[in-house]
Formats: C-alpha cells, structure tokens, sequence
C-alpha cells in the first residue's frame, strides 16, 4: 500500500495532535516518502526530526509546499485559509491539498475565496479521532487505527485527488468513507460540537458557583469521563464554534427543549417519564457502543 | 483497624454494585465478621457465598438484621423507607443503621417517617463511588479505594455510631468526610446529579433525531466519555431525580441560562467570548484534576 507515496513529497503544515500523528503514522507504516513539516515552533519541529517522524521541515510555507505530491493542512479551521493564500503560489499543477478541519463548509468557503473556485485537486477530510489532549507532545502513531475519516469532495474534485488521500488516511489504519459538506456539518455538530460546548458549559458554570472548589473537591469519575472534552484546545474550539456556529444552535436547541422536559419532570416528580427516558437513553446508547468499536487505548490524563 | 469489627454482624441490604463491593472489601480488609447479604435473586447471593464476599445470605430483611451491629441499607433511594420498615421490629438497642443512597435528605425524610423522629443511631452516608456500570457482577473489592465518603448526620446522631460508620468505611480505603445534609444534596446535584442528567438527555436527544444510528455511527471517543453516564441503571438514577429534583433544578437553570449565552455567541460569531469561556473551563477543569486524586482504574467497557 506505501507503493504509491514512495518518492513523494508530503508535506503537513501544522504538526500539532493530528499533523504529528499523521507523520508518525506514515513512517510507522514504512512510507518511503519525503515528509515536510511546517510549523512556528522551531523546538516542535527539531523534536520532530529527532523522533524520525518527519524528515524535513521549515517555518516557511511556499518552501515547504513547492513541488509538493501533497500538502496536508492541519490546522485550526480558521487558519486555514491564510494557509491557502501562503501556497497558493508556489503550487504545481499535480499538488493534490487536503485538510483536516472539524467543520467542512468553512475549509470550501475558503478555498472557493483563495482559487476563486474550489481547485479539482482539494479535497475537504476530517480524521474522526483526537482527544482533549492537543500539540505535538501528544500525537502518536495509532491515534487513527480503527478511527472513521470523512472526505468530502465536491462535484468538481478529481477522482484521482479523492483516490490518493483515501490511500494516505488508509495507510494510517482508518477507515475512510465520504459524505457531502452539509451532511458532515450536521453530523459532526451533533455527535462532537454539541458535547464539547455542553462540556464546556458545565465546567464554567459550576465553576462560577460560589463554592466550586468545594463542588469540584466531590466530584467523582464520572464528572472526570462527562468533561474531559472540556480540557480540549480553545483555540481549535472556538474556530469550530465561530464556522460551524448556525448547525450547533440547531441540535442544541432540541436538546434544550428536551431538557426543559425533564426539568418539568424533576419538579413534577415524575418518576415514570424519567425512568422511560433514561432507560431509552442508555439502550441508545448500548446500540451505538454496539456499533462503534471502542479504540484499544484510552486517553491517559 | 478491623478489631472493632471482629465477631460483629453486619449485614448489607442490596448487594448490587455498592453493597456487593462493600461486602468484598470488608473480606478483602481481613474484617473478622458476619457479613448477611440480603437480595431478591437468589443466584446473586449464591454467587456472593461463592466468592466469599458474604458469610451467609437471606431474602429476609428481619431475619437477616435481628441482632446485626451494623446495617448497611444499599438499595436505591426511594426503596430505602421501605426497608428500615421491614427492619424496625427487631432491631436491637445497639444496632447502627447507614445507607448508601445519592440523596440524604430523603433518607433521613423516610427515618423519620418510620421511627417518628430519626434514630441516634442511623448515620446517613454516601459512597462517591460507582461506575455506570450496576449489579454485584460489577462489584470489585477496590471500588472505594481513595474515593470520597460523605456522612451526613444529624444533630441527633449518637457520635459513637459516627465513628462506627466512619470507621467500616475506612477499612475499604476511602477518606470518610462528613457535611450537612442540605449542602450534601446541593454539591452532589452540581457533580453528579446535573451531569447525568445532562447526559441521559444527549443520548435521547440524539437517539430521537431522524437519522440517530448514522450520528451515533460518527461518533468518537469524546462522545463515549461524555455520554457514559447514560448507560448508568435507570431505576437508580429515577429515584435520585424524584428525591433530588429541586436542587437539580436549581443548578440546572443556571446551566441554561450559561448555555444560552454561549448560544448567542455562536449565532453572532463572538469567538472572543467563546475563547475566554473554553479557555476558563479548560483552566478549571485542570484545577479540579489536580485537587481528584485520579483512581487508578478505570471502568471498562
């Protein structure tokens, strides 16, 4: 499967949690590639070198993304249209460009920006794996194995792009599968936005109480599993939030509405409508357990 | 430690998750005592003899707690009332009562409707320990090593079955604190009750949109962690919101209230706020980890 990258030039721009982890992947994997990594943080990018994660790297975009097979970008959605603009350039013909971004429509937008339309060689991709750990310091070679990647090409991205980042994601242990722009942003905001802000509003709120070191002092595992996405990067949040803001008010507004119908409950005691809801809620539960494979590690804190 | 228990009879109503791992870390404690198991299944307390985690079993709440000098009432909440019913003919002068139950304030409601007034020698407590996982299948001799548990007694309370308490909980390794029943119920509203609320809701939220199994299809490890409270046993968690709803509801509003703010954030793109509420979160959730001494294991699944 490494066939087809030996001799190329891969190049990531942002080697934080998942640039990192992709290039460490790629060499786990026996790539006998070329692996450029761009980054502002000279002791991030030496570290990198002496891991034999990357083999090259600059602080220097249009250096790094000339004569590129394939440059992928990865980092927070708001940068990355100032990191199309960077390479816009300096890119050959055959450079193929993908990204990593949690929200798509943004990442589209912006290339549409940049190019003045999408080029046929960019292709949207978001790595479905993380955790509330962030930076280089944490990225691992098996942080994909066994995780889902999403692309999402559009009408005009060519099929030979979409083929050679399914192979680079492929080689890392994911499975890659495809869905629309719109459809990713909906999905993702339920099943990942929505959680994260849930989470971090928990944190806040109680730590806004009075008494919350108190509060916190009580706390137990389950409060340490329900917020751990809150210890996640803000800057990398707050960019999901401010591009993927219109589809998370969406699901969060349903969700607010079934809160109020458990509020009605608690002061009602209504025993019977919490118990039909929290049994329907932890069989919901067991069926997606049941239908995604838990990863072999745990984040460790 | 365990001399003043040596010869004792305890007994432990309810041999799920908490009773079950009481009983197997009194014995794994070296307690030279009876130890009574009292259940409705009957394989449950065989498998319980089996392991030697009780000395003798009964599905008679009398028979079992005629001259025990310690009952540990380990049934959910609303269940509670109904036992010390069952035992309060045959206790004997000297006989301690504690429970386990999420809620005190309802405990000691039920206390007092049974005896009149709330006995000398009933010592309201709570184990914060427990996973989502429920049942004596679950229940492991370490569950309460270096976890919190919270007495709650009453002026009334005799301070010599204080110590008694404190003292079988000590034996399974847990630091013993005591507060008020009133500010027991507020701070475990905030840490546990509001978060599994809060995750019984996401998973039905969720569960009930149009395309649910294709959501929970992408749903990653943060999701996981998030909703595993969910899969926590309805029956237990019913009780606790109809006992606790007031509080629950109290810091419950204040939730939503932090929640609506960070939705209009998100409608008008205000990323600044967004970063300093992620950035507050992250901060305090790092404060809360470094005072939670993490537990060594965690639950499975």
């Amino acid at each position: 499967m490494t066939e087809q990258f030996a001799g190329k030039k891969i190049v990531i721009v942002g080697l934080g949690l998942i640039g990192g982890s992709l290039a460490r992947a790629l060499i786990a994997a026996g790539c006998d590639c070329e692996i450029v990594g761009v980054g502002r943080d000279a002791a991030v990018l030496q570290q990198a070198i002496e891991d034999g994660s990357i083999t090259a790297y600059t602080a220097d975009v249009q250096t790094a993304c000339a004569e590129a097979d394939l440059i992928v970008i990865a980092v927070p959605v708001l940068s990355v249209k100032a990191m199309l603009q960077d390479m816009a350039p300096v890119l050959a013909p055959h450079t193929v460009i993908t990204d990593v971004a949690s929200v798509k429509h943004s990442v589209v937008a912006a290339a549409r920006e940049v190019f003045g339309s999408v080029p046929p060689r960019f292709v949207p991709g978001h790595p479905i794996a993380g955790s509330e750990q962030s930076g280089y310091a944490a990225s691992k070679a098996e942080l994909f194995q066994r995780r889902k990647v999403i692309l999402t090409p559009l009408a005009e991205t060519d099929p030979a792009a979409v083929a050679l980042v399914r192979a680079l994601w492929e080689l890392t242990g994911a499975e890659v599968l495809d869905m629309s722009v719109e459809h990713h942003d909906e999905v993702l905001a339920a099943t990942s936005h929505l959680p994260h802000l849930l989470a971090f509003a928990l944190v806040d709120t109680l730590s806004q109480q009075g008494e919350s070191e108190e509060i916190f002092r009580y706390a137990a595992g389950g409060f340490r599993d329900f917020t751990r996405i809150a210890s996640s990067d803000p800057v990398m949040w707050r960019d999901i939030f401010v591009t993927n803001g219109a589809a998370t008010v969406k699901i969060l507004d349903k969700y607010v509405a079934d809160l109020q119908i458990l509020r009605a409950a608690l002061l009602n005691g209504d025993g019977e409508l919490l118990h039909t809801i929290f049994k329907r809620a932890r069989q919901s539960r067991a069926a997606f357990l049941a239908m995604s494979k838990p990863p072999s590690d745990k984040p460790a804190e």
